[in-house]
């Protein structure tokens, strides 16, 4: 009796036991017919690999594997045949059993041949938390470290999934087809954990953003309108509040030293002929900064675990793009497996990766099919890379009003004239700015001739133009200062602003200068199917004037752009293979035409874009 | 009678006139046995062209062409089989006749398969006009008009090619091995013609200089002492003064637009993509300066005359290799058949291009099979181009003492990072100065400590070094001041001259501080294979320092630039995979040997060569 008493408990002991034993399970489903249908899931729980697991008809099980923490168990289904069901795993331990149910899922027609954003885009970078608070209920969450304080300038400011979608229409306006919004996954840090960088569940939304189902209506609601979803996505780094830090599956799950060391940065290590093998091993596996532990794609787990994750979110929030963060950061050959695997999958998924370098055959290298990268046999499959190189020159032209030799409109040029190193010129992201980076409008301070001659470049030349949200009011923001300086709230994003720039009457009269000129410019980009893929002729800049042409059969646009301070004549003789047999241009800001005569006049800092007819 | 007498009056006339018809015969002999066995002469002389020709057997002419002017005729003869002996040309318009002998002459043993300067060389570049005046006879020259006068700074100096050879002990015992000196040919401008770039006559040495056999002699005399010559050949232009450009041979023997225009000097719009044609043609055809006439290499009797004039001097003064002016300034497609055309005659000849551009990428696309060009599919065929990058990091690294992210050490580390970007690295010319940039010791204010800093650098990295005159002994001159300050009289070249540097007893205290530094580590390099083909092996500089290892299979160098201002300590862990197995260090400047214990110390502005043992 005794003894019947304590096995009973015991029973009912375990048994609470087993039942809890499934503390996570990632991805928490999938999806029927994918290109490569094998599936790894993750199961975790206190001990769960001293169990073992069988799978309902018609999965079967192709690989199970260990670690040498107990409390992870890697199952991998083969999922080719199987239509939209829920399969059933069970496992046992001794005479325990339990069972967890995985649900494989209907896809969305031609998911695997989506198509994603490219150069007919104009891109608008936003930070969630800064960009809009659309819901005041969850500035703070009772699960996240962290709570809303607007007054802290890196602290949390409630801005958040609903905000953005509240202004879409906005955004819409204003000429963007597209949004890259800094990530929206958990990051439970402590404190500054607004940039959302160091995420602590790839797999969730951060609650104060709002619901992995929230995530899911913005990008819905953001395909009503024709405007298309770029996630940012973290491949080299989690926070250190990520769950499977706290709790490793391996030692080896993230680069250890033993613990931390810090990245040289010197990403040029990857290819250095001349380089040692230690400086490219700290910069590859040594941390970005302390609080994000750097993920070792080259465990198979891990990298397997990143490629589901990223595909995962494609199928759940039907995704148009990615953005990749610190990209070159990573082991050049592991991120190559991991984008191969997306683009593999989705063959028409545009992929941008930060490479922020300043030299174009180095940016070039981590371009898909870069002949730069081709000299060692690398290839990274990234469709796209930034332009670093033409950030740089925005960072300074504009102030140069005397040019000489290398000062001046030529940084424009002697940015173009490299473009023979990239393997597609076309899919590169150009910007003047963005989150990381001294805003424009504080560069120049707010000298609004200078915005426009740097918007009509961003919009007219060869690439995929990204604008950062607020620059089209104005905002400005000092990188010295800090980076909360150049991550201000967007005005009129929080319920007590006085100043509400979403709106035409909420804008002061300089906030509608800069919207108004942006938003005719971007509108007008929005259909100029000769700016999306038209060839780019360039000028050699003389008296700092840089003359450039888009141009296909049937259209031709002449971009000149006057970086001196006093007006200039044009002699247009020397643009005759462009202009032949073109009499006028219209100027798509002005409204005006000019007639191509011998000689055509130009104002001082002043940008013209003519159509040819 | 009457008639009797006029006609002989005028068969005295006529045979006068027709043995002065060849006024001059270009080449004015070849060589038997070349692997291109054709050659093609040019008769110049009045009306030349009216003339018909035969040539004595076994030649047979395989090829006869005329010009628009009627003064030059083109012949050319097949040699092959034709061993060394005089041929005899046989020209008859109506019934004069009258017949110039041709010679072919016997070649050196070898000379197809001579050896040329390469990484286990070191240059010494110097100016003629201004090394040494070894035969102040020819200070002057009765028939070219700009007379000596040391007075005038842009003046003729008198510096001569007697002069080279009576310091040709000096040269090697300061141990340089090879001379690159500017051009000799003949520069008949009215002034500023020292620096002999604006020739006049190609195969003509300037008698201000000597004559075609005291070159000969230069090189005779250098071979002796194991030096090796590399002429200064000029494919892009002439000067004004040239016959052929005052007596054209066709309208388009130069380019013209029509006559003069400038050349806008973007030699990046020879590959550029968004390039104009307009862009391209001003930069590859317009004129370097009005007193240049530009060469046109795509009219084929030009290529083929500068392609047989270098070959002719390569066999007449027995050279060891070419440098090449204002290379990327000629159209690429004909300077890659001239270099071709020599480096097939002569395949392991080394040609160095002076490309003076300021990207990796850039410059690597003039080198013979590089990967950059490949991109385009174009191969120029240079063996070796000029690393105007590492240059350009020479004039400022020394003075930034304080390194940041991209200041001080880490600027000669990012040069050779690149070096990917090329197919040879170690056949690129590496030099801190030359001819054309400020002076090392001007820029540096004759710190000795940076000249040591500097000379290091140079002597021990990849490539082929090359000195310019006079730094040896710590000669200064400020390129702001003009080009003459940076092309001073080297002291004690002169009978003049108080201060003697060639020799130990003539060489004032800071000169023999110079020397004796510059002498022991180039004598140190002459016999170190590690340095000429070994490995290097650099690491990211810390604290502005600078480690990096020239290595091979049986020998390890380990170089350290301390250029901050205070002394430092390594950690030598970092360095594991270049010094294990190594205990010390032989310091070749000082003698001095260092344990190669966990911390290693230097001075601050120190350099270290530590032979490792």
């Amino acid at each position: 009796m005794k003894n019947n008493k304590l096995t009973l408990l015991f029973a009912i002991f375990f048994t609470t036991l087993s039942m809890a034993q499934i503390t996570k399970m990632e991805p928490p489903f999938w999806y029927e017919g994918m290109n490569k249908s094998e599936i790894q899931i993750l199961f975790y729980g206190k001990d769960i690999a001293e169990n073992s697991v069988i799978v309902s008809k018609p999965a079967i099980i192709t690989n199970l594997t260990k670690t040498e923490n107990p409390n992870y168990l890697f199952v991998t289904i083969d999922t080719k045949n199987i239509t939209a069901q829920t399969l059933e795993f069970t496992f046992k331990k001794g005479k325990k059993t339990f069972s967890q149910p995985f649900e494989i899922k209907k896809r969305r027609p031609d998911s695997a041949t989506r198509n994603s954003f490219d150069a007919s885009d104009v891109i608008y970078l936003l930070m969630p938390d800064r960009f809009a608070n659309g819901n005041e209920a969850n500035d703070s969450s009772p699960n996240l470290t962290e709570k809303g304080n607007r007054n802290l300038p890196g602290g949390r400011h409630g801005g958040d999934i609903q905000g953005i979608i509240d202004h879409l229409d906005y955004i819409q306006e204003l000429g963007a087809t597209a949004i890259w919004s800094t990530p929206l996954c958990e990051d439970n840090d402590k404190g500054y954990s607004y940039h959302t960088y160091g995420q602590s569940d790839v797999y969730q939304i951060d609650a104060r953003y709002g619901t992995n189902e929230d995530y899911k209506r913005l990008a819905s609601e953001m395909h009503k309108r024709d405007l298309k979803l770029i996630k940012d996505y973290v491949t080299n780094h989690w926070g250190a509040e990520h769950w499977m830090f706290k709790d490793m599956p391996s030692y080896d799950w993230f680069h250890q030293f033993p613990g931390y060391a810090q990245s040289n940065y010197r990403m040029t290590t990857q290819y250095d002929t001349n380089g040692s093998k230690r400086d490219a091993k700290y910069c590859m596996d040594g941390w970005f900064v302390p609080s994000m532990p750097d993920l070792n794609q080259s465990n198979p787990l891990v990298l397997n675990y990143l490629i589901q994750n990223a595909i995962w979110w494609i199928e759940y929030a039907d995704l148009d793009g990615y953005r990749v963060d610190t990209y070159s950061y990573n082991d050049k050959e592991g991120i190559a497996k991991w984008t191969k695997a997306i683009t593999d999958e989705y063959p028409y998924f545009n992929i941008v990766g930060e490479v922020w370098m300043h030299d174009q055959a180095q940016i070039s290298y981590w371009q898909k099919n870069s002949p730069i990268a081709k000299i060692q046999s690398y290839n990274s499959y990234l469709p796209s890379v930034m332009d670093f190189t033409l950030h740089d020159a925005f960072g300074s032209v504009f102030n140069e009003n005397e040019a000489n030799w290398s000062n001046g409109t030529i940084k424009f040029y002697e940015n173009f004239v490299n473009d023979f190193l990239y393997d597609n010129p076309n899919n590169l992201l150009v910007f003047i700015e963005n989150h990381d980076t001294g805003r424009f409008n504080e560069i120049y301070k707010n000298d609004f001739k200078k915005f426009q001659l740097g918007m009509t470049l961003l919009a007219t030349t060869r690439g995929i133009p990204q604008i950062y949200y607020g620059s089209e009011i104005g905002m400005a923001g000092d990188k010295g200062k800090g980076d909360a300086d150049i991550r201000q709230d967007f005005p009129g994003g929080w319920k007590s602003d006085t100043n509400n720039a979403f709106t035409n009457s909420g804008r002061t009269e300089t906030q509608k200068q800069y919207f108004d000129f942006s938003k005719k410019l971007l509108n007008w980009r929005k259909n100029k199917e000769v700016i999306h893929s038209g060839k780019l002729t360039h000028y050699i800049p003389e008296n700092n004037v840089y003359v450039y042409f888009r141009h296909n059969d049937t259209e031709s646009i002449m971009v000149i752009l006057n970086n001196s301070l006093n007006g200039q004549k044009l002699n247009l003789d020397r643009f005759e293979e462009n202009i032949k047999g073109f009499t006028s241009g219209k100027d798509i800001i002005s409204d005006t035409t000019l007639k191509l005569n011998n000689e055509l006049s130009i104002e001082g800092k002043t940008a013209l874009i003519l159509e040819l007819q």
